[in-house]
């Protein structure tokens, strides 16, 4: 429903409280950033909601966390009885089509119409299903989600993916189904565990690696960027950017750097996405070793191997290779696991990955920092380059700690 | 995935082999008209598929009378090995999430990935099944529809609807899910039940008095269309239309009717859509009879009383809600079930309706022959009218039989 027929030309254009997209086939949808979202005097929620029916959905942390905030919010905008707010299950297992349908049955037990909006408070698995249900709910409602998590921010949540896993893979049913409005508030970071924290730098690390090189040193330079506050970089203010801080500047420019990737392809016709980095050998990880390996976690691992992959195949410099492996483990994140990174089982990743992007490989990985090409063709891969590139992450040469532990 | 971006002007073209539609977000599909669409030397269907793996799905009526003709076409034309039938449950208590999973299984069982096809053979709920289905696997493959029956090749069939029955609500859940392409072909009507052809029937009906003064005249002297064999008439002929028959003319003009409705409402922001009409009385009809009166004649019903409440309500002429009636009756539908056509279950059918369309009732009623309006409120159907546009039905004056009995 939040489809609008564009009338700007397509693109993705920038203001100060957000981003707008304007995909080529006539979608269009928001990304607002505001900071305190559910405070009192705040107006943007409200208005996207435009005096409909609204059922929120959240976890138990946002519950735990902000759901007093939000009912006070909802009890102070909108009509009495126009709105509830309901706990769903959190975590990856409950990704599924039964938790689907019963965000659909208490949806209708709350009244909700084809006019009502359905408003997901929360990371990445509370929008996948909330945003699935609006998807399929009387064909489809308006789908305003506030992204709490980092990786939310600047990855899942500006997209317009939703699904469930089915099947024995991940996100095997789902829908391509725009928010109407897509909410990040920095604020909710404060809050954030510091692992989940650290899987938000891996995506924007991705975006970093793959299409800004600028993007890349500032993360070099300030990566505990959403934890201590750094002065602004010098040659970053010379460049005329980071005015609002470097936090401020990372955030947006991951945002932006997501958006212009997704918006020629929001439906993925395209099978061949840049920002499918990371994402080649992460699904593996995550799910052989499972869920002990997080997200964003695999993502980083997937980076490295990649990279080291790359250097193999002679696609990329030692020296740009080994600045790569460094950022992904100097903002704290994993660039191995012993018991997944098998050659076995990487290989069925790329053989898995090879299936699902219609039967060609389309494996991302760089060619420099900022510069990312794709290698199309499973036989470009032989096992033996594999192999390598795991080794040479199994064993850290030089400064480098060995494979960080995963947090269990 | 059938989404394109649009190239030309948006809006139905129609040419020799059927109509292309354009909406204005966007999404293009194509209706095709086509005999023998499983002949060895129809090029059609395989074209479609495009070298594409494709799992076929089909109820066990048209696997008894299609399905060797399907596997020989299938067999002829695509590579060994990149397709399979699959036959499916059929009937309307089968339109359950459960059955949507199932086909999934199926087609991931039978190795489709995001580029295959799932081509569905069949009538309503085969293909609302199947859409669905198509549109939620891998977030959406490629849907191909062959339509069987006379309700699929005029109504459901060209349109984007897909759904199942779900929190004891018809269509609860499903998608706006274009299919790629299509298919219509008008010998799959000689094998068809009377009773469906009767169903189809009410759905040409339903365009014809809401849209169509000259299709009305047609039905009216062409009853049997799709069983006998009538001349083309004279004033039908003079009007320079009806060349290639009436069968084809009443076919090709139905079709062309619902998408011109269809194509500027696509998904349905707009909840006031004239091809409703019919829709408001019949989904009560339906359930509260237990599935005892099909679609199609809830329809029918639905709109005798709907010609009557305009009458009551002053906003049509006795002739002219008369010859409304006499056309369905004379189709061989029903005007009237005396179970379910009670003041209470209708009164309750009008809030239901009000509900589903964003509390506001938008029901159709026609003001003319060829010619429709809304009635925006609950408040202007006083439960007298409704009460008296019933008694007219239950007690037919005149020289039309009484109530005709539904089939069993």
């Amino acid at each position: 429903m939040a489809a609008q027929t564009a009338v700007a030309e397509p693109g993705v254009s920038g203001d100060d409280g957000g981003f707008t997209l304007r995909s080529p086939e006539g979608t269009s949808y928001r990304v607002d950033i505001v900071s305190g979202v559910f405070a009192p005097g705040s107006a943007l929620l409200a208005e996207h909601c435009e005096g409909r029916r609204v059922v929120a959905f959240l976890g138990p942390t946002v519950e735990r966390l902000y759901g007093d905030r939000l009912r006070r919010y909802l009890a102070a905008h909108l009509a009495p009885g126009s709105w509830s707010v309901v706990v769903i299950g959190g975590g990856e297992e409950q990704k599924t089509m039964a938790s689907v349908e019963e965000i659909c049955a208490r949806a209708k037990a709350a009244g909700l119409d084809r006019r009502g909006v359905m408003l997901a408070v929360g990371g990445g698995v509370t929008c996948d299903l909330v945003g699935f249900a609006a998807a399929i709910y009387c064909r489809g409602v308006r789908y305003i989600k506030v992204n709490t998590t980092l990786v939310g921010q600047v990855d899942v949540g500006v997209g317009v993916k939703t699904g469930v896993n089915a099947l024995g893979t991940k996100n095997m049913l789902g829908s391509y189904h725009p928010a109407h409005a897509s909410i990040n508030d920095p604020a909710f970071l404060d809050t954030l565990p510091e692992r989940q924290i650290k899987c938000g730098l891996g995506e924007i690390a991705k975006m970093a690696i793959i299409r800004d090189a600028r993007l890349f040193r500032v993360l070099e330079e300030c990566p505990e960027v959403f934890r201590q506050s750094y002065p602004v970089p010098a040659w970053l203010a010379a460049a005329d950017a980071g005015r609002r801080g470097v936090e401020d500047y990372v955030l947006r420019t991951s945002m932006a750097l997501m958006l212009e990737e997704l918006c020629p392809n929001l439906r993925e016709h395209d099978l061949a996405r840049l920002v499918d980095f990371g994402h080649t050998f992460g699904p593996v990880i995550e799910t052989a070793g499972d869920y002990r390996v997080a997200h964003g976690e695999s993502v980083a691992i997937d980076m490295a191997v990649s990279a080291q992959l790359a250097r193999v195949l002679g696609l990329i410099g030692a020296d740009d290779c080994e600045r790569i492996v460094r950022l992904i483990a100097g903002l704290g994140l994993p660039v191995y696991d012993p018991e997944t990174c098998t050659p076995e089982l990487m290989g069925q990743a790329l053989r898995a990955s090879w299936e699902r992007r219609g039967r060609r490989l389309h494996l991302v990985v760089p060619d420099g920092i900022g510069s990312a090409v794709f290698v199309d063709d499973l036989e470009d891969v032989p096992a033996a380059a594999l192999e390598e590139a795991l080794d040479a992450l199994a064993v850290r040469p030089g400064g480098l700690p060995g494979p960080l532990a995963v947090a269990r």
